[in-house]
């Protein structure tokens, strides 16, 4: 099969593909959101359809819901175990190329919720196109990545008449946003029908437009919730200020405990496992063409960058550890004045962590610490929402070399190695239970707003990681 | 006129002012919330139509909106200075007493809102009787209190033939809960039109069950915003954690150093202009019957209480000035996780005064603190909402004798003098700009919860009330 003749069918129906993507980005699959499930669900199917229709086989929805379970309870009633109710996991295979490799390829279907609504300039689930750009919640992470894969093995389905020039399995999930317990749980109980030699992910992005680049590290995470208690029911601040403790006030006084002016976390022992990148990997990254300045003023657009002194913006956001609050419910957050102190609030506190540290041991001195410096009149309760392990990729396979090799011929350039600040957990469960690597080959762009407002996609992109997704699974089964 | 008629009157006609009062209750005339506009003025007529029907003569709302207003700029287009929305004031008055004292009545029709609508046992606008005590938003704060005005000068009204003792002007507004800027413009400019010698406000409560309580101090206030902005839009932790500012740390790093562990206020020179009260009124304070343990326990119900060291909890509350958070809008507060740096996020955050204080100087204090520790990477704003100054209330006139005596009368006790922790800004109006005092007859308990949900009244402190009010007026009029 000629990876040419695969390419040239990927060209010719380039607009159609972009019409598939934009009905999948109008499907709100917002998996944080249970009003959004029946959505969810359509988008798993909207995928499953179309592998289908491209000619992959045993095409299927694997639910990931588990059932209530009646337990007994000596000398008690009986008690109902609460079951998990998941968002499907979409499962594809070909597997008729004997000999050849077999790629895992994964996505998800899942998106960010798209608030604060009134700053999107077109509406989140409405595409629009703009400037050469795809603008929607999901557009690129990661419907419209996932769905280069898809269009990737249709145009090679297409040139070489229903067959693959590698063996194949496709597994999406519904549950990225919100942690991935589904597939987690799936690859650690039923790993062997996934056997793959390597898996191909593309939920990251190239470093600059026009230069190829594959991500070989990613940092972990855990999500966590403080919430406070102080008095028994909202109080007058009037009557009671001076005497009921502000669970607001012993919330900012916590926070101010766990990461210095300076950004660096005070959590006791959290840097013990920290590993500093090797020199030669640092030295690669200073090569980089990343303009400090420029990133200031047009990324993040803050007065002066933050961060741990006597490390650069690279090391800071992909190989340090780092501790950010994403919101503060509680009390009372209309327009105008109500002067309450309320019994409650939280606190939604996450920390990325970095190679060797693990979500287990970084959550337990997390917790410990915040428990330890609990303010007068309070009580506590620290949550472990989700987490997720930091991983590093070996550059030194077939697999990483063939990547090179086909973005090189779409590109005409050399891919530069790097990693990402983001989380992407199921890469590590790739490595520990099937003990596969995995290529990490996206094609967003730094100013793409993932997570926020006016999310985008690159069409150019789109269609260039179609072509390099081609030419590897191509250059894998040659 | 026989006092004693008319509160024969009140006792018959109890049932009905229930009823009556419940109607107003039903009306969520929430001062703070634009969509009950018309709610709000829908109380404002229940009142004035009530007052009519009594028999009290040129019953009108006034207007407190101001229209925009065109302004030429030299060398530039024509401007449109904003006018301002307000919620009507209701007038009422009886003057054909001549020689004696008039009394201005003072109520405010406006309510808290109701949030978290969940810890209702009964709905907030569908007032419910339980216990001898009448459950809905507003039952104590203000709109039964300010029934009792009117309720005792209908009484009044029916003994005395339609006459009553004194001269009566009456004034309600709606907008107590939102700084009453309406009242306070219209008294600085009108005040000739409420030319009194005493006000009467029923807007406290008794410092115990069966203990008639006359309020002689109020903190002021003053309730701020704290806006932050990092970044320029919503960024992604995982990419941008480590160099981007986060502005709920940012604010837990300002809150943090407004106020000690202890519950000291930090802003330099905040307590230069506090005064202790006398030794005497410490004194009496320390005879009232107050079981701290007992305050701990079932009105606050937190595991201890806080507060600055060294001073009393009615100190510490009636005459310390104190700082509370009352919410920390912006991020992502929803269920679940988002992995969000917001641009921006807000603290509202209010400061309680006492004498000497003044809401402007202790603004300028705050703000010009609060700017000068402003986090790396963040830029801030400072907004006063609004303000009230703190007052106190000579006990030497004929007025809080005629209280005592007509509250001895009813409850066969001595009347306690006391200070509230809350502000009624009206009384300090009342003080500077009419030149007369005020007296604070209030009928709530402790246990009401204001601002919070469950907001209940005593039924027989509400006949109670309505009976003292009778006798206190005729005696001012005897």
């Amino acid at each position: 099969m000629d990876a040419n003749t695969a390419v040239a069918f990927a060209k010719e129906n380039g607009e159609r593909f972009v019409e598939e993507l934009k009905e999948l980005l109008r499907i709100p699959s917002i998996s944080t959101d249970p009003e959004r499930r029946a959505d969810v669900r359509r988008a798993a199917q909207f995928c499953a359809d179309e592998l289908t229709r491209i000619g992959m086989e045993r095409v299927r929805l694997i639910e990931t819901s588990t059932e209530e379970t009646m337990v007994g309870v000596p000398d008690g009633p009986a008690r109902i175990e609460p079951g998990r109710i998941g968002h499907p996991l979409v499962y594809a295979e070909w597997l008729k190329a004997p000999g050849k490799p077999t790629v895992l390829c994964y996505g998800h279907y899942d998106v960010q919720p798209p608030d604060p609504l009134d700053e999107w300039h077109s509406p989140p689930f409405e595409p629009t196109e703009r400037n050469g750009n795809l603008y929607a919640r999901g557009a690129v992470d990661d419907k419209g990545q996932m769905w280069m894969h898809v269009k990737a093995l249709e145009s090679l389905m297409a040139a070489g008449n229903g067959t693959l020039p590698v063996n194949v399995r496709v597994i999406l999930e519904g549950e990225e946003e919100v942690g991935g317990e589904g597939i987690a749980a799936f690859v650690r109980e039923h790993g062997e029908q996934l056997k793959a030699d390597v898996a191909l992910v593309s939920d990251t992005e190239m470093f600059a437009p026009e230069l190829p680049t594959l991500c070989v590290g990613l940092r972990g995470m855990i999500y966590t919730e403080i919430e406070v208690r102080g008095a028994k029911t909202d109080l007058h601040s009037g009557m009671y200020g001076g005497a009921a403790p502000n669970p607001f006030v012993a919330l900012a006084q916590i926070i101010a405990q766990l990461k210095d002016a300076e950004g660096r976390i005070l959590i006791p022992r959290f840097y013990d496992k920290v590993m500093r990148p090797t020199q030669a990997e640092l030295h690669a990254w200073s090569s980089l063409p990343f303009k400090e300045e420029e990133y200031r003023e047009h990324e993040v657009g803050s007065v002066t960058l933050t961060g741990e002194a006597g490390f650069s913006v690279l090391e800071r956001t992909w190989a340090r550890p780092t501790l950010d609050v994403h919101g503060m419910p509680g009390g009372f957050t209309g327009a105008g004045a109500k002067t309450v102190i309320p019994a409650r609030a939280t606190a939604k506190v996450s920390m990325r962590l970095v190679p060797d540290m693990t979500p287990q041991e970084s959550f337990a001195l997390y917790k410990s610490y915040v428990e330890s410096i609990v303010p007068k009149g309070c009580t506590l309760e620290v949550r472990l929402i989700h987490s997720g392990d930091p991983i590093v990729v070996s550059t030194d396979n077939e697999f990483v070399r063939a990547a090179t090799e086909a973005m090189h011929t779409v590109f005409g350039k050399e891919t530069v190695f790097v990693r990402g600040g983001g989380s992407i957990p199921i890469v590590g469960d790739f490595v520990r239970e099937l003990g596969i690597p995995t290529v990490m080959m996206g094609f967003g762009l730094p100013d793409d707003n993932l997570h926020a407002p006016n999310e985008k996609f690159n069409l150019g992109n789109f269609h260039r990681g179609i072509e390099s997704i081609v030419r590897w699974l191509a250059l894998v089964g040659a």
